[in-house]
Order: C-alpha cells, then structure tokens, then sequence
C-alpha cells in the first residue's frame, strides 16, 4: 500500500468531525505557588492557581485557544500539548527553542490548535526543567461517539517530586563534576502524595506515621468513589521527571485498552506499568461487595527505588467514611525485573480496526544513545552529539531559511557496526551541538534507538522515548546490540501498537516506524526530564520546503536570529 | 545662574578626555553557580565564575563595551551600571522593562556607554530580585589626573545574604497573606562572609566557634595589606538587598571624600552609614606600628539587627601570618539611634570646586511613601500607586508613541495636605500601575520624598532611594511631615552633595534637587529589593520629544509591543 494511501485510511479513522467543532478557549496564567504537594510545603508551578493545572476536556475535532501569560518573574515559559500532532500547527508544539520562543514574563501567547483524534493526554512545560516544577495537567481528548463501554471515569495523573527546587536541580546536573539529583521524594497521584506519612501504615509493620488529613489538604489523597457491578475507565498519565512506575489497584484487574490515544487490543493484567510520557486508558470492572475499600498504589521501577510507593483509595459507594481499606496495597513488582517490563510491552497491539504500517521503510536511522564527559560535564549524547537546543527556534530558522541551522548525517557505519554497548564509552568525550536530522515529506522512516553502557560501572537505563508531532509504530525491541538484515525479520508488521511514547531496555534496542505526512519540526527525545537536560535529544526536520512556505505567526518567533530577521524585514 | 550655564560647569569639571579615549571591551557570561559566600553552600549568580563579578576599572572618558551572554537555562537578565549617567545611552541603563528588554537565555547583549566622570561605582542585576541573587560587581572610574593624594587602595564591596533562594523570597513577598524574608543570613565583604562562626571568637565570650579557613575557601576574608605611615582609599559600595550598614576600622579613623562618585568637602569620622545602593571613599592613614592587625566591621543599622557582623582584617605587612587582632571589632552604634545617622547624613557638602545649584526649582514633585494591601498583597506604594512595570520597556513604547504608556499627575493637593503620615494608611488599599512621570528639558525639578506609617504598628521605615541617570543634590532632611513654604527655607542652597541614592528616614522627609538634562527614561527607586519587587518606584520620562527621535538598537527593544512593532515595521 503506498504512502498515500496510510494517510487516508488515517484520515478516516479520526472520525474528523468538523461539521460540529467546537472551539474550547481558555485564559491561563502561571504563576509559582507555595503548596504542599506531598504534605511538605514546596513551591510549584501553577496554572489559575491550581495544581496540577485545569485538566483540558475536548471532543475530537474541537479547536483548542489557550492564551497563556507568563506570570513569573524572570523565567520565560511554554507549553508542550503532549499527543496532540499539530497537524498544520507545528508551531503551536510548545518546545522552547525547536517550534517557538519562551514566553517573556507578562506577556500572552495564544496556543490555538485542532485535537484531530480521541484519546488520554496531557500537556506539560517544556523549557529548562519546568515539567518537574509542576507545569502540567491532563488533556482528554474524547470520541464524537465512543467505541468503549464503560458508566464512568477517574484520570490519574502520575508524577514525581523532588524537595529540592528545581532550578537548584537543574544547575546540579550542569555542574561540573555532575550532581545527581538522587531518587524522588514523593510520588504524586494527581497531585497528591504523602511524604511523612502513610495511609497504610495500620496495616504495615514499617512503623511509619498514619496519614492525617484536613479538610482541603493539599496532599490528602482523591479518593476514587465507584458503584459495584460497574466499569470505570481509569485514563492514566505519566508526567514523572524521572521515575517508572507501576500501578495496581488491590483487588481489581485492568483490562488496557488505550495507549498515548490509540486504541490497543485489550488485555487484562493485574497491574501496568507506565514510563514517563505514556498515557493508558484501563477499564475496572468492580466487584458485586459494596462496603469495601482497596488500595490503588503507584510504586517505582527500572530504577533502584528510594521512594514510597503513592497510594490512593477506591472506595465502594456504600463503604462508611471512616472505614480503611482492610487488604494492604499491592507490592510493586521487583524494580529490576526487566523481563517482566519488557513482558508488559510485548502485550500490545494495535486495535483490529488500524491498518498495518508500511511494509517497507524508505530511511533508516539509528540512534546510539551513550553517556560522555563534555569538559568535566556529564551529558548524555546521541551518535556521539550532545544536543544543545539554539535560541533561536528551528522552525524559524528553517522558515526564513537563518545560517544558525546545521544538519546531522546518520552515523556512519563504523559507529554503528564498531561500538561496544557492554562497556562504557572507550572515548568518553562527546560534542555539543545545535544539529538536526531531516527528513524530506511522504517517505517511511524507520528508527532504532540503541541502548549502551554508562560512563562508569557495568550499567544500563531506561529511557522512554518520546516523539513530538506523531505516532509511531513499535515494531519490537531486542536484547543487545541491533543486528542490521537480522532482527527486522522479527519485526512485528501486522499489528504492532501505534504510540508517541515508547520505552528502550537496558543493554537493548526498540525499533520504530513512520510516515512523514506532517510537515514541521519535531523533537524527540528521553523523556527523563534531567536526561534530556543533559542532551538526550534529537530533533527532526520534516519537509523543510514545506516549511519555508508556511505562514508561521511572527509572535511565535520574538526570540535569536529569528526576531532580528523579522524586525530587518521591511529592509530585505 | 541658567541651566545652560549649569550644564556647561559641570562639562569642565568632569575633565572629559576623549582625546585619550580608550575602550574597556569584556565578554561576559552570567550563570548560576554552587558557591560558599558564608562558609554555607548556597546558588550564586556568577559572572565568568566569578563572585562577586569581575572588577571593571576604567579612566573617565573610556568607552565601556561588554558583551553579555545570557548563560542561565529559563531566565532573562540585565545589569545596571549604578552612578553612570548614560548621557547620550539610556538604553545601556540596564533596568529590565524601562531601558530594555531582558536579555532571554542563550543571548548575547552588548552594553555601550561612555563613563564620563570619576568615581567608585558598582553594577548589579535589574531584574526580578537578580541583585539579591549575587549579580553584582565594583566599577571603578579613574579620574585622569587624580586630585586625591593616596598611596594605595582597596576595594570593599558589601552585601547581604539570604539561605532561601531569591525565587522562593519573590514568591513569599509577592504572596497573600506576605511573608517577609526576614534578617539576612549574613553580611558579605567582597563577596565573603561567615555564617557558622566568628574570626573574633577568641576575644569574646559570645561561644560562637572561631574560623578556620583553608586556602581558596570562598568564604575566607580577604585581608587588606597596608605600609606604617600611609595613606589607603577604600572604596566601599553597598549592594545589599536590605541592610543599611555600618563600617568601622578598629583603632583609625576614617576621612570621607567621596560619595556616590562626587567629591565631598573632607570630613573625618569613626565610622561610616552606608545605605544600599550608595558608594564612598574614605581616606586611612596607617599608623606608625607595623605589627599589629586590626578588625575592619560591618553591622546593621537601621532595622533591628539579627545578623553577626562581616569582618575583615587590616594588616601591617610585618605582622606574622599567625598573629591576630588582639583588639576586638569595633561595636555597630545602636540601629534604632536615627539622631546619630541624620547627624551623619548631614556631615555631606559638595567638594569647594563644585557650584551651588540652581537657586530656584521650576517643579515640584511630592512623593507619598506608603504601605498598602492590594487584595491581600502587600505592597509599598507612592502617591497610593503601586509600581508594576510593564512587559515593554517604557523608553521604546515613548520611542514609538504605543498606547501602553500612561503618564501619572503631580499627587492632588489633598494628598499632600491632608495625610496623617503617623498612622497607618486609613483607606489601605491602593491601585496597582504602570504609570510614569515625565519632565520637559531643560527645567530644575524639586522631589520631595514623604515617609510614613506602615500598614500596622507604629512604624516607620528607613528607604535609600536611587535615581538613574543623574546626580542630584540633597536639599535637606527634616523629621515629620514637609511643610510647604516652610521647609524650603531650610535647604542648603549653598554645597549640597550631589549623590545619586539618598536615605529617606522613618517619619521624616527628604528633599533633592536635579535639572532635566539627560534625555532618558530613569528609575527613581527605593533601592532595598524586596521594596522595589513590592512597587516602591517611579520612572521618569525626561524630553519625551527628544527620546521619540533617538535612534535606539533594535535588540533593547525585543519584547512585548515594542518587538510587534519592529516586526511590522515594513507594513506602518
């Protein structure tokens, strides 16, 4: 089937209904708040005074206005609309640097963009270490007419917190040597956790403080009210900085059938795990015995946990208020079980209605990912370049066609065949650079991310990669090195999942697949919101004559070479 | 004596020597930094690493060009160049929403300003409370041929230091209800101060640990070494964001000659009042015995104190590296004895060789200190007008004639007659604005500055004002409320100072004189940093027609409405 041809069955899928679209506009302002996020006063960033920020609800279709001022004091600021692909809107993408320029304290800019297909998403910052401050909420996205069954639902909004600020965070890890900033505090459900208590500890051993909460404490947990004999659909998000995590509900089985909004083949498990950036929806079928309580717990994996698991009650409608769950919460699986994690990945596919992707890719690009040294700075890099976003946008300076723009080469093969995942780097000194990829329009590219050694020690991360402006295919992941006209052969081409947010194992490779079908430039990269801060990241131009015509609004780029360009453009 | 005639003494005193002019060319780099200022980790603001920033030293009549590049992740910043007057460069003025737009990360701007007269200056962040942060550094100006006679010189810069970041006092300040940042921490001299214990310890019984340094701490104090039987100018300048000070050094005694880079008739005293923002040097002439070692003091004045003296030591060359002063630091006079400092605010007349002022002023400006509350924020106002500068810098929206400028009037008679400045504020509450002044050219302009009650108690504060762009002369203090055609009688028309940051004192008026002849748009500030954040400021529009002419760089002007209307340029 050709290019073409994929876009239009697209096409049809979304069930655009733009004979009806609505127009959801809304007037934000953020603004630093003193809060409590975890029952520990902390400073967080807060949209209208709320946090997390006002959660987006939308119909498939409907246009989306947000002004957003900039209420702080000397920082610039953006939003990233997390799962939206901007179609004809690349600049409304909310990366600082790659599709426009900071908003300047006490100045609004207008997002205005079309959510052209349900699902479960959320927008985030996306300047400097903003995300982890607290700048996010949820965005749902729903179908004109939805083909899931189910009489209600919860969002659950994960994220993880730190006590330290994060500008203070943020200099750690450029500093030279490195800081790490260490495991979170907290883990947040919404919003809400308990860093000097625990809910549970009546059932534990661990000695810990009971939980006591106040009317509008800021950290007491949401409780989940839910009718027996009913189906829930949790739409559940992941906006940690930095941890994986993994959640379960005491009791209950989770039937997955949404992931970053596309529908998935259902299947039932006993608990999900979820990487920074993923979106799933579940449905919860509760149980006939109307009096009880259970526990939702959201515990941390992939990395050697030093942070209490977050905990949330789903109670039965009929259940007293002062009764407690009975049945302690559900133990995270083992942090490092990655056989296990990988397991949960391989479970999807895509919902029968998708079509397969392109049999055959046009372009193939692989992405070595290591940890270098860059004068005494740890960064992390890509085919050996450590990505330093310019001030000026790209887009801009790919639209007025600015000599700020350089663009990488995929590596060569020496680099591809020659290098030792097991080991760390034998050369560790990597470069910074402003450099990106370009693709030109309508062919199929395939990616595969490659997973290695760190500087130091025999170790390996994760990093769920995430890709701005599409989804894409998974078309497998693999143990050790990537092995060139082997392991295609087991890519999945029938029914793999479609995604924005796709997680690569240690010591392994994931594979990915799509069409260049949206002109504008996208980033992608490690969702780790610190490993992104250290360069892991690249950025992909897509159609770059498209781009050069596109009628970008000016105010997108009052920022670098960009703004110079459009206040001499009277004199060109 | 005309303004004219006025303006023409002043352009021979300053022994302009452009003939001989060279150009003081420095790149620097902003970006925070770990740093240990009082033997205690905490985040600075450094310029090419260093804190305090570099030293500029410069001859009168030099071209000053520095290149700053923005190095933080999501900030803006600028630098004030605090005692230059900018004739002819208001836009190099360095204050963020009136002379420019803040410089946004990953940016390069270059300041470019002539210093066109002699004297001891420092420099400082204009932004947000950037000041506080650390961003600051001493500016020395040389006369050609000095008239001072002196065998050496140091540097002291001091300053005050906080534990809590400046982000978060920003949002305790800006919060409903307020929360006051307190006391600092510490005092800084150059940049270094002792938090967890006391060079002094061992001469007193306060138990307080005594120091120990290892070397490059960054907290160790730099001695001042001095010859027997010589004359030393110390060059003092206080940055601090709260504290009014007091400096002594034990055993000598201190001859004053300079304030805020005007030459003062001589006088000697004990000790000094250094209020933020004002410079001095005072002459010290060392004893005959070469062996000893002596503590210079730093304490606080003015507010009830809670913070431990800075000190420093004053060495004899032959001293040995082990010996100590056997003296212990000079006692700070008591804070709250305002007798003493008006006394000593009153030892100021002009050097012989300036002329008196213009007898007459052809304006009046009454300026009504209060503090108010704006729903439920605390703020200062003057003339019951909160200070809220806007996103455009005011000297571009006059550049361009955009509709954001406001101009405020002269307060009504009421106002002025009516106010009961020994009470809280009856009516409380207060409007919030960006409103300016402005003056023709050419004329002599009077301000009275009024202190008054806060908003509860029976207190009143002290407030160092600063104005940009110009010296004026101090007419005259006076307790109480001004008393129109009765006060005027009593100013010194004779050999006022000339300064640029005056105090105002608690229940008490301050009268300054200065003729508009430097077109421009200049802060008139209190100069104590959470007051500014807090609105307590003005900005005066001075030769509306003549800014309207200037030819000012595009890049001061990249934001807000002013960067909209250089983009449109092409189509007006």
């Amino acid at each position: 089937m050709s290019v073409i041809v994929w876009w239009l069955v697209t096409v049809v899928l979304v069930a655009v209904h733009s004979a009806s679209a609505r127009v959801v506009e809304l007037d934000w302002e953020v603004e630093y708040k003193f809060w409590w996020p975890d029952c520990k006063e902390g400073i967080v960033m807060a949209i209208n005074d709320q946090f997390p920020g006002p959660t987006i609800d939308a119909v498939a279709g409907d246009i989306v206005i947000i002004h957003l001022t900039n209420k702080l004091s000397t920082e610039g600021v953006v939003i990233h609309w997390h799962g939206i692909r901007q179609r004809g809107t690349p600049w409304s993408d909310g990366a600082a640097g790659v599709t426009q320029c900071p908003i300047n304290p006490g100045e609004t800019f207008t997002y205005n963009f079309t959510v052209d297909k349900p699902g479960t998403h959320f927008y985030h910052g996306h300047y400097g270490m903003q995300r982890s401050a607290g700048l996010y909420g949820m965005m749902i996205v729903r179908a004109p007419k939805e083909k899931l069954r189910y009489d209600g639902e919860f969002n659950l909004l994960l994220s993880d917190w730190w006590h330290q600020s994060t500008h203070s965070q943020e200099l750690a890890l450029s500093s030279s040597p490195m800081r790490w900033i260490g495991e979170p505090q907290s883990l947040l459900i919404n919003g809400r956790g308990q860093f000097n208590c625990s809910q549970a500890a009546y059932l534990s051993n661990e000695g810990k403080r009971q939980c006591t909460f106040r009317k509008n404490d800021q950290c007491a947990p949401e409780t989940l009210r839910v009718r027996p004999n009913k189906v829930y659909r949790l739409r559940i998000a992941s906006t940690t900085a930095l941890a994986s995590l993994n959640l379960a509900v005491e009791g209950h089985k989770l039937e997955v059938v949404e992931a970053d909004g596309n529908y998935v083949k259902p299947f039932t498990v006993d608990d999900i795990d979820i990487y920074s950036g993923e979106t799933y929806s579940v449905l919860l079928r509760t149980h006939s015995s109307p009096t009880k309580k259970h526990f939702i717990s959201v515990g941390v994996r992939g990395r050697k946990p030093n942070t209490t698991q977050a905990l949330t009650v789903l109670s039965y409608v009929d259940a007293p208020e002062s009764a407690r769950p009975t049945i302690p919460p559900p133990v995270t699986p083992r942090w490092d079980d990655y056989n296990r994690s990988i397991s949960f990945s391989n479970k999807f596919f895509a919902a029968k209605e998708y079509p397969p992707p392109p049999e055959k890719s046009d372009e193939q690009l692989y992405l070595l990912n290591t940890q270098n040294l860059i004068d005494g700075h740890t960064k992390w890099a890509i085919n050996n370049v450590s990505l330093s976003v310019t001030a000026t946008p790209y887009i801009g300076a790919i639209r007025y066609g600015l000599s700020s723009l350089s663009y990488l080469k995929s590596p060569a093969k020496e680099l591809v065949e020659s290098y030792d995942i097991t080991k760390p780097p034998v050369n560790p000194t990597t470069t910074k650079s402003s450099g990106i990829y370009k693709f030109p329009m309508g062919i199929v590219v395939d990616v595969v991310l490659q997973n290695a050694n760190v500087l130091k020690g025999k170790i390996s991360e994760i990093h769920p990669w995430h890709l701005h402006g599409h989804d894409f295919w998974v078309l497998g992941y693999g143990d050790g090195k990537f092995r060139p006209g082997v392991d295609e052969k087991k890519y999945n081409l029938k029914n793999p999942p479609l995604r924005n947010t796709v997680a690569l194992y240690p010591f392994g490779w994931t594979a990915l697949r799509f069409v260049t079908d949206n002109p504008g430039v996208w980033f992608f990269h490690c969702h780790i919101e610190p490993h992104l801060h250290m360069g892991m990241g690249v950025v992909f131009a897509e159609g770059v004559d498209r781009i050069a015509k596109m009628d970008i609004p000016d105010e997108v780029l009052g920022c670098g070479l960009t703004r110079k360009w459009l206040m001499n453009r009277g004199r060109h």
